[in-house]
């Protein structure tokens, strides 16, 4: 006999699956503007995710929600924290209670201010002018200070901010961590540097700024995918201008890459990002999707694949041993004159840079920790917004002794605060440091890794993600992941002994 | 002041333009769909589009649609038969009427069983079996029947079918039609043959059965694409098993393209006849769409634009002599030993087969007209579904003088009647017939176009195709639209006259 309360949980997951259907037609819509739409259609493009965006909100607000919420919780179903019911339904609140909370004329005024603030960074960016931008950003902060207000009693509005796109972490806790980092990671950038300098054999980055046909690069990171694991039977390779992976529906999962004709690192270590981000999104539970069990389980762990798969997995010696004989096959002119061990070196070079995207892995989360301290002030109302480009400079000099020349370099060349974004930075570091503990903890449960990559074993490693973090959807929290998996707390010290190891063994 | 009848006309716009919205997002799942989904996505592909086409049939049977017709229809925004206003409420009323005639239990029978149909058919061709499809057939004959019913109170159920697909033309007309064509068509092809035989110069359809590398092949039609006036800044092309346009919003008209490496004639002719498609849909008035003014007049019309430009153009001799050194460039092997002469002859070469797809122009019409008796005989039950396929032989022997070799080659090779796409046929010959009268016309006002294509000129007769078709979307009928351009009512003469002057001029 079905009780009124597995009743109300049947009606939620019907209801949850309605709602994964728009919004899976909503992505198509999206991956197909950022890779094939014609300029002329952009303006209905708009006008077809908005309307499918208003028909998903429609649904994911329905009051029927809430009663069905109330009748299950209340019941068996959600007696064992971490059941299949329970966890679904301890998620789905949470989502339900966030857009409960938020009146809709908020809603639509931050998506037309998104689109307009959107547009106008683009220009700004253009033609390098702050001000041109400022109205709009000053706009956006004060409407996601509203929009914090009406999620969180906190007094600190950066926390309802996290709490839009990471459980379980508050303003103070994030602080802790980037103090931590602002504190180790300075001199760590000393030593690797001072290393570099006296390493006996130099690196070659200018290797990789050789001419690389990007039709051929694309060749070799879809092979390379393909290596990787990536499943071209539940998959697809595309071309945008931003390299981003999209999970369409169960069994569709796209990525979309770019490859720029002087720099390989950006085309190859963009791939293996996107790579990481897609084994994730296959490799969750097809079974559950439309459910919060099918889904991943933070940004935070989602930015822990991209990274470990750029960072740990690109920058071992064991892929370049693997990989260099299919390069050179494809650029033999390029790459004739490299040995694995100096694509190794280069890739691996370290180097200051005014920019957040291309930034090694030692400098990286100081790019970021710049954009947290920032925006952190933007919305406390401790930075004014017409200050922004200043401190910001001022920060850049600070942490990485350089000032951007103007701001298209400096603070408009991210666009999250344009689409509203806030609280979104914190997760590629918190991701960056996810990723250094999972790895540690696979290296001590299947041995050196970079020896299997070297041998083409890649499927060592996924298969010990899978069984860790991918198959569990959304059951455990970052935190708990990370704790669950490794025995540790959410820390920064493995990434920092990992970064400290591998440059040590780099260059002595 | 808005009257009453105003304001009803306005809700009925909306309404339109919300149905077409969704429309457009269900064509991009589609044009997704065959050209780049993953074969693990499929399933839940189907899923998607039957989400969307269930709130598009939800919108378009919506009873305030009858209420606000009826308003408007008895005011004056309905007095001008061909104003804007007259036209979409005469439109809309037709589609709204022919839904309301349905009911939703067939509706949805005709769905599930097109689906089913469709997979048990291509099993079917797979294994050459017919009998494997024939209780689908059985079935579809049984449901279009009911249909029929529903729909018309014609004694011949064929009327309410060609109705589906083209207004204005009745069973006896269309037979009409193709007793004269069966009487005409064999003595021309006879002639044509002769001719051929007889040809001083032989033609060399063995030319375009070489080795053309298919991404080479792509590289010109999409060159040629430009050239001929496909607009790429609101347009793309791409790749699919069977080629195809599709209009997926204003300003997003998209082509799907296939090439096989042992057959230029096909590329390219494939190409032509979907450029043709396209000129047609980018042609149409963009502030329209979403209201019948926005739509193609007819499916006939359509169809005429790709055989217009598949063999008015691509078969004349200025074509070719425009075209040959593009080619030759690209294959330069390949097309090394061939003058436009040559080509011009290969590509106009006559030889009878099984398959309409690749049928030249002179057979093309007797493999509709196979079509149009056998399926007219289907469904008033003067065929019985087992005696199918030797009926199907029959003909071919009779029109043809070919039989096939089993049903894959014979009554299997198109997926129309398991699409329950019955009455879709003859819209392919009235559309040749339109197409030839067309050019007729064309040629009476612009001069000969073939020494226009030889400079380069396709700009002169698209700009005269928009002027006398495009832009007037769905404001005249087929039969309307022709006697206005031409001055003619339909008839198949100019067509025949235009086969006989070609040839004789190609072969004499």
């Amino acid at each position: 006999m079905t009780t009124q309360a597995e009743s109300a949980y049947d009606a939620l997951v019907d209801h949850w699956r309605e709602q994964a259907l728009v919004a899976s037609c909503q992505e198509l819509l999206v991956w197909d503007e950022l890779t094939r739409l014609p300029d002329g259609a952009m303006e209905y493009r708009g006008r077809q995710i908005a309307y499918l965006a208003g028909k998903h909100h429609q649904l994911a607000t329905d009051p029927r929600i809430g009663e069905w919420l109330d009748l299950a919780e209340r019941s068996p179903l959600a007696a064992d924290p971490l059941s299949d019911t329970a966890v679904n339904l301890r998620e789905a609140r949470r989502q339900y209670d966030r857009l409960m909370r938020l009146p809709r004329a908020l809603v639509e005024e931050l998506a037309r201010l998104v689109t307009a603030a959107q547009h106008e960074w683009k220009l700004a960016r253009e033609v390098d002018d702050f001000r041109r931008f400022q109205p709009w950003l000053a706009r956006m902060v004060l409407r996601k200070r509203e929009e914090a207000l009406c999620l969180s009693t906190s007094s600190e509005p950066y926390d309802a901010m996290l709490g839009e796109y990471e459980t379980g972490f508050s303003t103070a806790d994030v602080s802790a961590l980037f103090a931590a980092l602002a504190r180790e990671l300075p001199a760590l950038l000393v030593e690797v540097l001072a290393l570099q300098t006296r390493a006996r054999r130099p690196a070659r980055p200018a290797l990789l700024r050789r001419e690389y046909a990007p039709e051929r690069q694309r060749e070799f990171c879809s092979a390379m995918a393909a290596t990787l694991g990536f499943d071209l039977a539940h998959g697809a390779i595309g071309t945008s201008i931003h390299p981003f992976t999209s999970l369409l529906g169960p069994g569709d999962c796209r990525i979309a890459l770019r490859f720029c004709p002087r720099d390989l690192r950006e085309g190859i270590f963009g791939s293996l990002h996107e790579i990481g981000h897609a084994l994730y999104d296959q490799g969750l539970p097809p079974e559950h999707y439309g459910t919060p069990l099918g889904e991943p389980a933070s940004l935070s762990i989602h930015e822990s694949q991209g990274r470990l798969w750029e960072n740990a997995v690109g920058k071992s010696l064991g892929f370049w041993q693997h990989f260099l004989p299919q390069l050179a096959r494809l650029f033999p002119v390029e790459m004739g004159d490299a040995s694995a061990d100096d694509v190794w070196r280069a890739v691996n070079f370290v180097e200051p840079s005014l920019n957040r995207v291309r930034a090694d892995d030692v400098t990286y989360n100081l790019h970021v920790l710049i954009r947290f301290e920032l925006e952190r002030a933007l919305l406390t109302g401790d930075l004014p917004v017409a200050d922004l480009p200043a401190a910001w400079n001022e920060r850049y000099q600070a942490h990485l002794g350089m000032t951007p020349q103007g701001p298209r370099e400096g603070c408009l060349q991210d666009g999250h605060w344009a689409a509203g974004m806030f609280g979104y930075f914190p997760t590629y570091t918190i991701g960056n440091l996810a990723a250094a503990q999972l790895l540690t903890q696979a290296e001590r449960d299947l041995g050196p890794t970079s020896e299997q990559f070297a041998r083409g074993d890649f499927a060592t490693l996924r298969t010990w993600l899978s069984s860790q973090v991918f198959r569990h959807g959304k059951r455990f929290s970052t935190a708990e992941l990370v704790r669950r998996t490794t025995g540790q707390a959410l820390d920064y010290q493995p990434l920092l002994d990992g970064l400290r190891a591998r440059h040590r063994e780099l260059w002595q």
